[in-house]
């Protein structure tokens, strides 16, 4: 797919066939995260692959909007070292690049917030040293008779470009 | 550009030609911006797009690394709205959604932080209530004779894949 149409294009997507994610792409999803840019170059990430649903369930419940985790065939989970400058700046940009080389590949993904981080991390056994902010769903997305993708919610619009941008000072 | 190509590709580049950005590709990157998603569609960012060789000159000074600004054609400071959750990670993202359509386009880019930001926010008029964190550069790269992009640090590598991802558990 063409870059800046699946820049564009993407959405977040929460319904999921019952097909698996091919390791091929499996592979190119990590390679998008691990390839990221960060300050210093730190790569303040981890990112840990998950298929098991016990452990998708207890996910699902440290965050309030996390029902989707429970339908998805690949789960990551985005860890990172907060002694690092950034970190939660650069986790972002690393799982931009996730989800875009997942939707290039036709594969839909969905952010879901942990509320409840100190849960999500006991569910995972991570140090508490360490952010557990994000864990992402994957999957490829259930579509409409007519070819859309189905939503669970409605397709949400964006400000006015003039809204957000502004030239040379605030 | 391919989707996947573009996420692989992109390197930070700091050394630019002196050939300004077209409407068109500037158009893309602030739509790329635009588009990115957020935690509750919240959108929490704004986007200042400057040019004035003065106000890239006094951004220079607000960073420890951000002397790139005073040869970038294009400069994007990213604010965002710290009252809205996830408002740091989210600018991560429609930062990586601006620099991988200018890669797409054949633009590099890379990003200063701001570790002076009260001096940043004061340079651009920024009101303190908000996050100037990020400022970055954007320009057609200079090449090498050999054809590769000129770079005034050198590549650096990334962890191996086996350090970064886990399976199932921490």
């Amino acid at each position: 797919m063409d870059a800046y149409k699946a820049i564009i294009t993407r959405r977040a997507v929460r319904e999921f066939e019952q097909k698996p994610i091919p390791e091929d792409a499996l592979h190119r999803i990590l390679q998008a995260g691990r390839m990221s840019g960060s300050s210093k170059n730190t790569q303040p990430w981890a990112f840990i692959v998950i298929r098991e649903q016990a452990t998708r369930q207890a996910l699902s419940k440290c965050g309030d909007f996390a029902q989707h985790l429970l339908g998805a065939p690949l789960v990551i989970a985005v860890v990172f070292d907060p002694q690092y400058y950034r970190g939660e700046f650069d986790s972002g940009r690393a799982v931009q690049n996730m989800m875009l080389a997942a939707w290039a590949d036709g594969i839909g993904s969905c952010i879901a917030s942990m509320h409840r981080e100190e849960d999500a991390r006991n569910a995972l056994g991570v140090p508490h040293s360490l952010r557990l902010q994000h864990v992402i769903s994957f999957g490829y997305p259930v579509y409409e008779a007519d070819g859309t993708v189905k939503r669970s919610s409605p397709l949400r619009g964006r400000k006015a470009m003039d809204e957000i941008v502004r030239q040379e000072k605030w």
